[in-house]
């Protein structure tokens, strides 16, 4: 299994089944349904607005990169399906422009933290804005699938960037997924690694499991295991003492937004390994596409984060409080390198 | 609810069943089995050496100072009912006394980190050694009695000398339980919350999830409330982000084991508490009797860390490696202070 779907460093992606695709006639999008990982792998179909939105807040898609694809790609269809006359399903572009300020802000409204999905959505509002009614739809279908293949280059050019850090027999730490499940691609903090693995590298990966929703766990181990790449699994609680034991080499995270002085918004949890790293000198990567520097963030601290429902926790006695952000932010101060598809880049970022 | 079982600063247990108990006739132990709270709450009944295993293995009973009374108390009663005649059940004390050093043996070997279990069956050695053989039996039971009195006396002591921690309005975070639920009395790093609460002070304790097991969010939480305390549970990733907004005015954590030079063994994830304490200068307190000073071990380096089994990190790709340390060490240096039932304390320690 481990490597029939590499082909030098085009690796576009490890797994068997798109994170995110076109049906046949581009009618649908068609989606690997994350929340169902690893015990089933399912395939859903979403062609309407509240389809896209119901999946991308229940978090069948995840994932910054992902997300901003699979918002593009849904956006496009949504408007196809909800312009459509009786009489021509390729939808009405003068309906279409009608629909897209409102169906634009549902989608940017989804999920406020990553910058990606807002960024594809207004790419696409752009699109519109140039392209003449007949060709509307049309031209946000191919808005949508240059999303997606700008999204595959990006991972490959950070992986091919991120070649450096992954020495043979590298140990690897990382937080969430930020991986080919994560984009459309092969990843971004996984890039590197599924790099170095095509060039024949031995890389040992570290797995926080990242509660609540165990996306690490879950997801990462799923799609290292499947692309062949050695994986162990830790939780959240362990990740300090795995630091201090001497058996990291290096931190790779992903970002959901880097803010122009640097911090970093990324999965709850990010901040403390990486105040654990620097504890122990344990080299803290962050891998994102360019995309994700959101220049007119000036700090993290402005950034919103989202807080998450309480049943994400689990069993717990009835009516207790909780506090479960979704995202954390690490300052900059705490990142040794930033490494994009424009290759390694440093703060503070403008546009 | 709240209140009654509140007597002065005399509390004893916030609990309504008892953690571990005699049964009537004292032929058995009684234990609450924490491993179904907070859905379930089960009272289980052991009277073989296997039955004390077995709960203290699985985590039915757990808590360091639980764990040494339901060792002592079900020591007595196993070696009672395995040199039990078919017409005297009170047991022989020739025959226990031959069984016990085997018994003692397989008991300590339970759980390897734990300072107070092999410090209970020792007590309960010592004492065998001292009794003849027709008292050999009740001796047990009375050390085994003893043993429970003191621990409830050294849960009202940590109490009563860590009020000064808890001032009115208090926000406490802690990690995993070190409550009622671990102790036979009203806990140890809990202690000075209920001592607090009791005395009529508002107190927010925070409530850090601990995975893998969840003893904070489901065991904690469970008896803070069934106290009415204010409890807010937060996934394990999330407590550098909260100690970092200012939220928190002091960290209290239990120990399992604390080394001569005060470095402090507690359940996994504590250490990466302590260093996010520290980078936002949060005082760390670690809360434990006495007895969990083990002047033998001169660091935590050399302190045996007890690892568990894979299916404790719930649903993974199949075969997928996983690293489960039950503790981590957190070095002196980031602990402001030690509060024992004798009071406050400082490293290093001698007997």
């Amino acid at each position: 299994m481990p490597r029939r779907h590499y082909v030098g460093l085009v690796l576009h992606t490890p797994l068997p089944i798109p994170v995110v695709a076109w049906s046949d006639d581009r009618h649908t999008v068609r989606i690997l349904d994350q929340r169902l990982l690893p015990g089933a792998e399912v395939v859903r179909e979403l062609s309407s607005l509240e389809d896209v939105i119901d999946a991308i807040r229940s978090l069948a898609v995840r994932g910054a990169p992902a997300i901003g694809v699979a918002a593009a790609m849904g956006l496009a269809v949504a408007l196809r399906h909800a312009s459509a006359r009786p009489d021509d399903a390729t939808g009405s572009g003068a309906i279409a422009r009608i629909l897209l300020p409102t169906f634009a802000a549902r989608l940017i409204d989804a999920r406020p933290t990553a910058v990606n999905l807002a960024w594809a959505v207004q790419r696409m509002v752009a699109c519109a804005g140039a392209a003449p009614d007949h060709a509307l739809v049309a031209s946000l279908l191919a808005e949508a699938d240059a999303i997606r293949a700008e999204d595959v280059a990006m991972c490959d050019a950070i992986g091919a960037h991120g070649l450096a850090l992954i020495p043979d027999g590298a140990r690897v730490m990382t937080h969430c997924n930020a991986g080919a499940l994560a984009t459309a691609g092969i990843g971004t903090a996984l890039a590197p690694i599924y790099a170095a693995h095509a060039r024949g590298r031995r890389v040992h990966v570290y797995a926080n499991e990242t509660r609540p929703l165990r996306q690490w766990a879950r997801l990462t181990a799923w799609e290292l295991q499947r692309a062949g790449v050695a994986v162990t699994v830790l939780p959240d609680g362990a990740a300090a003492s795995l630091l201090r034991s001497g058996a990291i080499d290096l931190v790779i995270v992903g970002a959901d937004r880097i803010a122009a002085n640097g911090d970093v918004a990324n999965k709850i949890g990010t901040y403390g390994v990486a105040l654990a790293a620097r504890a122990h000198n344990v080299p803290f990567h962050v891998a994102a596409p360019w995309s994700t520097i959101d220049t007119a963030t000036p700090e993290g601290a402005v950034i919103t984060i989202e807080y998450r429902d309480a049943s994400e926790l689990g069993e717990l006695p009835r009516g207790v409080a909780t506090w479960n952000p979704a995202f954390d932010v690490t300052p900059s101060a705490l990142v040794t390198s930033y490494l994009t598809d424009r290759g390694f880049v440093q703060p503070p970022f403008a546009a």
